[in-house]
C-alpha cells in the first residue's frame, strides 16, 4: 500500500469520527434520545431537569467529555463496580505502554528506518511512497543500525514487564480492598454442589441435608436443590405474555376494541370479551403453573446451593474435595444469585466433560471455517490478484479513488462485519460448556474471542497476505520466526488501516453513538411503534470489547520495532477509547455482575503473548537482516519473559481465584458485630431459588405496566 | 543384527542368569551372608534358627522362591507398606498387559510379518536371517494384512486403557483403606509453613504463634520453627566420630595400645593416654554443641511445622491460601518426621523458584551431554562404521564370536554403566529443587530419570541408529511420525538385547545377588576389615527401579505391533521381576517412608505416553507402508487416549494428592474415642524437632557399640 492510500483511509475515518462526534454531542441532549444515550441515569432516576433545559438546543454540547473525564477511580468503582475500574485500567495501561513505545518508535526507530536504502526508493515522491520505507524492511541488511532495534526490543520488554507487574499488583490490592469494603454477599457464603450421588430411598435434598449437617454441623445453614424447570419456565413465560395482553386490553379506552371473534384470525365465530377471555386463560395457566410446581419435587437435579454461616466455611467447602469419589460432591464457589445461569444444571459430570471437549473442537472448526472471509478480504488488498479472478472489475478499478477505497477501507470493513458474528457464537459455545454463571460464560467467551481474533485477524492476514499461507506451518515451529519475519512487516499498512477503521470509527459509531439502536429507535418512532417496555439498560459486553482492545495492544507491541508508524494511531485509539468507554460506563452500561476484577489475568496473559510474539518476529527479522548475533541474543528474551510471567502467576493469580483465609476470617469477625447479620441469613436461605419458582400473583392484577415476573 | 547374534546374546545372558540364580540360592543360606541377603530379617530379629540348620549345607535351596511367592497382598502391605504393594502392582499390571500383547503378537502378528516378502529374504538360512523378517518391515507395502496390525493397535489400546482404569481404581481404593486403617500419623496433623513474613520486633516463632492462634484458635496445637543448624550438625557429627573412637579405644585389650604420641602423625611429642585425650575432647565438644544450641534462637529460618488438633484443620490450613500475599505463609502438608529433608529449609520463595528453573535447565543440559556415550554405543552396533573409525580393530573383528559379542552384548553393557550414574545425579538435582521430604525428592527424581531414560535410551538410540539423528527433529513435529516409523523398527534387535542384558541379567546380578555389596563384603572379609557398624538395611530405590521397569513397558508397548518378537522377552522379565522384587521387599528392603501409593500416577502417565508413542509410530508406519486410510484412521486413537487420560486425572488424581473432607472428618471422629490421643498430642509437639537439636548424652558413656546419635 502506498502512503496516499493510507492517507485516504485515515482521512475518510477522521471525517467519519468527527461527524459521529458532533452527531453524538447533538443527539445526546435531545430528551427523546435519553433512553438511548443515558439509559442508566434514566433508570436510576438521576436524569436531571437541568439537562432538559439544555436539551432543547440543537447546538452540540461537549460537556459530556468533561463529565466523563472528571470522576475519580473510587467514584467509578462505587458507581460501576470493580470490573469497570479494571476495564478502564486496560486503557491506562495501554496509554502508558504506547506513550513510551510511541516516543521511542517515532523519534528513534522511524528516522533510522527511513534513512535506510534497502528498498531503493527515491526520496522525491513522498505520497506514492510505499509504507515499507518507514518500516524495518528499509534498513540495510547487516547494518549496525539494527542494534538500535535490538536495544529497543530489550528496553521495551523491560518497560512493559515493569508496567505489567505494577498493574497486577495494583489491581490485586484493589480486589482485596473491595472485598473488605463490600457488604455481605450471598455468593461469599454459598457453595454450589454438583454431582450429588444417588442414594436409594433418598431425595437429593435429603442427601445434601444429611451430608453437610453431618460434616459441617456448626456452620451449615441451609440449602436449595436445583430442579428441572424448563417446562415451568415455558409456562411462566406464556402466562407472562397473556398477562401483558390483558393489561394491554384493559388499557384500551373503547370497549368495542375489547371484543373479537373467537374463530380463525379473529374473523369468524362468536364475539367474545377479550378481557374475560384473557382473564380466564390466565387463571387456567396459573393452575397449570401451580400443578407443575407441586410436581417438581420429583424433578430434582443432582445439584444444590449450600449456604454456610461464615465465608471461611464456604471457602473450605468449596476448596477441599468433599466426597470420597473426586467426581462426586464437586463443589465450587457459587456465583451471585442474579448471575446464575440456570439452564445447564442438569448436566452430569460426564456430560459436562464431553461438552467441554465438543466445544474445544467446535472452536477449532469455527476458526478454520472463518478463514474464508479472511481470504476474501486479503484478495481485496491485492488488487492485481482480484483483477485476475474477476476480470470484469478491471474497468472500475481503473479509477484511482475506487481502488484506493477498496484497498484502504473495504477490507477492514468486511472483516469487521464477519467479526461481529463471532462473539455471540462464542457466548453460545461457552454457555454449553457447563459454566453456571453468566460472568464465567462471559469470561470464557472473552478468552475464546481473543484467541480467535489473534489467530484469524493477525495470523491469517499476515500469512495469507504474504502468499505464504499454509496451515501446516504450525507443524514446523522452526520455520515460524523466519516466516513471520518475512510476512509481518508487509502487513503494517493493512493493520494501520484496521486500527483506524475498526478502532477509531467503530468505537465512535457502535460504542458511543450506538448506531444500530439509534437507527432502530428512529425507525420505530417514524413508524409509530410505541412499546410499553421498560428502559433497557445494557451491560458492558466484556467478551466483545476486551478482545478488541487487547488486539490493538497486540498490534502495537508486535509492530513497535517493525513499523513504528502504527504507534500514533494506536495511541490515539487508546485516548479516544478512554473517554468514550468512561462515558458509556457512567451513563449507559449498568453492571450485570461483579467478578472482582477477574478479567485482568486475561489482559496480562494476552500482553505476555504479544511480547513473546514480538520476540519471535525479532529473532526472525535479525536473522533475515543478516545480523545473526542479534538474532541469537534475542533468544533469552522470550525465556526471561516467560519466567517473569510464571513469577507473576504465582505472586498474583491466587488472589484472583479466591480470597485467603486471613481475609475471610477477618471479614467474618467484622460481620459478627453487624446487627443485620441474622436478617442477612434469612435472605440467604431463599437467595438461590430458581426464578421460575418465585411466586406469581396475576389474580391481584395491578395496573402497572411492568409485569410482576420482570421485577 | 542377525538371528544368530541375538541368540548369542540371549544365550550368554540366560547362562549368566542361571549362574546367578544358583549362586544366590547357595549364598543366601550361608550365615555370614545373612546381613547381605536378609538384612531386614536380621535387623528385626526374625532370623530363625531353622534357617541356620539348612545354612550349613552347600547345596542350593530354592525355598526362597516359594517364600517370596506366598505372602498375600495384605501381608505385603502390613510388612512393607502401601508403596511396596503399589510397586508390585506395576509388575502385575505389566504381566497382564504383556500376557495379552504376547498372545496377540506371537500368534497373530508374527506369522503375518514372517509371511511377508517385502525384504526378499529366502527361507532356508534361518540363523543368518535378519531379525527384520519378524517385524512389520517384512509385510508388503500396501498389503491388506496391515489391517490386522491396525486392528491389533486399536484392540491393544482398549485393553491397556481398561487395565489402567481398573488398576488406578484399585490403588485409589487401597489408598483410602490404608488411610482408614493406619494409626494417627504426625504428618496428618501437621502443616509446613514457609515464607513466614518478617515482622519488626518479633521472632518468626512469635509470628507463627500469633498468626495461627488468631485464625485457628480452637484447633491450633503447637509449632516448631526450623533453625539454621548446618554448623550444629557439623559439630554433632564431629562429636559422634570422637565418641566412636573413644568406644574403640576402650574396647582395646592391651593398655599400651591406648598410648600415642601427641605430635605429627603420632610419631613425635609426649605420650598421651588416648582414653583421657578423647574424653577431654568429647567434653569440649559437648560444651561447643551446648553453646551453639543456646545461640540458635537467633538463627531462625522463616519456616515452621505447625501442628493442629485434627486432620481436617491441618488439611484446611494446607489447602487454603493463608496470608494476603500468595508468596507468604505458603503452606503444604508436612512429611513424616523421619522423612523430612532438613538442609533446604532456609531458602526463600524466590530462591527456591530460581533453583527450580536452574534445575530444569540442568536436566536439559545433562540430557544433551549424555548423548556422547549413546553415540559410542551405537557405533558398536554398526560394526562397519567402527572399522572405518578404528582400522586396527579389523583384525580382531574378523572372529565371528567377538564381533557377535560386541554387537550383541557390549553396547547395552556400556549403556548400562553410564546409566548407573544418572539416578544419583537426578537425586542431587531434585534435592536442590527445594523439596522438603525425601519421598518427594525420590518421586521427583523418579520422574526425571524416567524421562531421561526414555529420551536418551529410546529416542537417541532409535534416531542415531538410523543415521537420521538430528536434534532439530523436535522442531518439525510433522515429520516425527514418518521419522519414527523409519527408525524404530530397525532398532528392535538392539532393544531385545537390551531387555535381556539390562532386564534379565541386571535384575539377577544387581538386585537379587547385590553384586557390588557381595564383592565388597568378600573383600572386607578377606582383608580382615571388621566394622562395628550396625547392619545397614537399605530401602527400595524407587527412583532407580521404577523408571527401569517402566522403560521395559514402553519398549513392549511401542514394539507390540512392530516387532512382536520382543514380547516374550519382556514377559519373562516381568515374571522374573515379580519374584525377585517380592523377595527383596520381604527380606532386604525396609521402607524408608510411606507416600501412600503416590508413585502410581507416574506409572499411569508413563503408560499413556507409551501408548501415544505407539500410535504416532503406527500413523507413520501405515503411511510408509502405503495404507494411507489406516494411517488416517489411527489419528483418532491418540486423541481418544488423551481424553481417557484426562478423565482418569479428574477421576483419580485428586485422591493421590490429599484426602477428601469426608475421610478426614470421619477419621478425626474415630480418633476422639481413642484414649491414647492426648499422649499422641504430646508426641506431636516434639515430633518435628531437628535431629541436630535432640539431646546428646556422651558423658554417661555406655559400652554399647552404637552411638546414641544414631538411635
Amino acid at each position: 500500500m502506498i502512503l496516499s492510500a493510507l492517507l485516504t483511509s485515515v482521512g475518510i475515518n477522521v471525517g467519519l469520527c468527527f461527524l459521529f462526534f458532533i452527531l453524538y454531542s447533538i443527539l445526546r441532549n435531545r430528551p427523546n434520545n435519553s433512553e438511548l444515550y443515558i439509559p442508566r441515569l434514566v433508570a436510576e432516576g438521576e436524569f436531571q431537569e437541568a439537562d432538559e433545559v439544555n436539551a432543547r438546543r440543537l447546538l452540540p454540547s461537549f460537556k459530556w467529555v468533561k463529565r466523563a473525564w472528571q470522576p475519580s477511580e473510587d467514584e467509578l468503582m462505587s458507581n460501576s463496580g470493580l470490573d469497570a475500574v479494571v476495564f478502564m485500567r486496560i486503557f491506562i495501561f495501554g496509554l502508558r505502554v504506547f506513550r513510551f513505545a510511541g516516543i521511542v518508535g517515532i523519534f528513534v526507530l522511524l528516522p533510522f528506518n527511513y534513512m535506510g536504502n534497502q528498498l531503493n526508493i527515491d526520496f522525491t515522491d513522498l505520497p506514492n511512497k510505499s509504507l515499507e520505507s518507514f518500516s524495518i524492511s528499509n534498513v540495510d541488511d547487516g547494518s549496525s543500525r539494527l542494534w538500535i532495534h535490538f536495544c529497543a526490543v530489550y528496553v521495551f520488554t523491560a518497560v512493559v514487564c515493569y508496567l505489567l507487574y505494577f498493574e497486577y499488583d495494583y489491581i490485586a490490592s484493589k480486589r482485596i480492598a473491595h472485598f473488605y469494603l463490600s457488604k455481605p454477599q450471598p455468593r461469599e457464603f454459598t457453595v454450589l454442589v454438583r454431582s450429588i450421588p444417588v442414594t436409594a430411598g433418598r431425595s437429593f435434598s435429603e442427601s445434601v441435608e444429611s451430608f453437610f449437617s453431618e460434616f459441617y454441623p456448626s456452620t451449615y445453614l441451609s440449602h436449595s436443590v436445583v430442579r428441572r424447570t424448563s417446562k415451568l419456565k415455558g409456562l411462566v413465560s406464556e402466562a407472562d405474555k397473556v398477562y401483558k395482553r390483558l393489561v394491554h386490553a384493559k388499557s384500551k379506552k373503547y370497549t368495542q376494541q375489547r371484543f373479537k371473534r373467537a374463530g380463525f384470525m379473529g374473523l369468524f365465530g362468536k364475539k367474545i370479551d377479550l378481557l374475560d377471555h384473557y382473564e380466564k386463560k390466565l387463571e387456567d395457566m396459573e393452575d397449570n403453573v401451580r400443578t407443575e410446581r407441586s410436581s417438581l419435587a420429583g424433578k430434582e437435579v443432582p445439584a444444590a446451593f449450600v449456604s454456610f454461616k461464615s465465608r471461611f466455611s464456604a471457602a473450605i467447602a468449596s476448596q477441599l474435595q468433599q466426597g470420597l469419589k473426586p467426581t462426586e460432591w464437586i463443589t465450587e464457589q457459587a456465583p451471585d444469585p442474579h448471575d446464575v445461569y440456570w439452564p445447564f444444571f442438569s448436566a452430569s459430570f460426564m456430560k459436562r466433560w464431553m461438552c467441554n471437549i465438543a466445544v474445544f473442537f467446535s472452536c477449532i472448526f469455527i476458526t478454520v471455517v472463518f478463514l474464508v472471509p479472511v481470504f476474501i478480504v486479503q484478495g481485496l488488498t491485492h488488487l492485481d490478484q482480484l483483477e485476475i479472478w474477476l476480470p470484469f472489475l478491471r474497468g472500475i478499478l481503473k479509477f484511482k479513488v475506487i481502488s484506493q477505497v477498496i484497498t484502504g477501507y473495504l477490507p477492514s470493513l468486511i472483516l469487521e462485519m464477519f467479526l461481529n458474528v463471532v462473539p455471540p457464537v462464542m457466548i453460545v459455545l461457552s454457555s454449553i460448556q457447563g459454566y453456571i454463571a453468566l460472568s464465567q460464560i462471559e469470561k470464557s467467551a472473552c478468552i475464546k474471542v481473543l484467541w480467535f481474533t489473534i489467530w484469524n485477524i493477525f495470523f491469517a492476514n499476515v500469512l495469507s497476505g504474504s502468499a505464504l499461507y499454509r496451515i501446516d506451518v504450525i507443524l514446523e515451529p522452526k520455520r515460524i520466526p523466519e516466516l513471520l519475519a518475512v510476512a509481518v512487516p508487509g502487513q503494517a499498512a493493512f493493520f494501520i488501516a484496521y486500527v483506524v477503521t475498526s478502532g477509531w470509527t467503530k468505537t465512535f459509531s457502535s460504542i458511543l453513538l450506538r448506531m444500530k439502536r439509534l437507527i432502530w429507535s428512529l425507525l420505530k418512532r417514524r413508524l409509530g411503534w410505541k412499546s410499553d417496555e421498560e428502559i433497557e439498560v445494557p451491560s458492558n459486553p466484556y467478551h466483545k470489547e476486551i478482545p478488541r482492545i487487547l488486539f490493538f495492544s497486540l498490534l502495537g507491541i508486535t509492530y513497535f520495532f517493525l513499523a513504528p508508524l502504527i504507534l500514533p494511531f494506536i495511541l490515539v485509539y487508546y485516548c479516544l477509547g478512554y473517554i468514550i468507554y468512561r462515558n458509556q460506563l457512567l451513563n449507559v452500561y449498568a453492571p450485570k455482575f461483579e467478578t472482582g476484577g477477574k478479567f485482568w489475568p486475561v489482559v496480562h496473559d494476552s500482553t505476555i503473548f504479544s511480547l513473546i510474539l514480538m520476540h519471535i518476529i525479532a529473532i526472525g527479522i535479525f536473522g533475515l537482516k543478516k545480523v545473526p548475533l542479534a538474532s541469537s541474543l534475542t533468544i533469552p528474551l522470550p525465556i526471561l519473559t516467560l519466567i517473569f510471567n510464571s513469577y507473576c502467576r504465582r505472586r498474583f493469580l491466587p488472589t484472583f481465584k479466591g480470597f485467603p483465609a486471613e481475609c475471610l476470617i477477618n471479614k467474618d469477625r467484622l460481620d459478627q458485630r453487624d446487627p443485620t447479620l441474622s436478617s442477612f441469613y434469612d435472605e440467604l436461605t431463599t437467595a438461590y431459588r430458581d426464578p421460575a419458582m418465585k411466586p406469581i400473583r396475576y389474580s391481584s392484577t395491578s395496573e402497572s405496566s411492568t409485569s410482576p415476573l420482570l421485577r
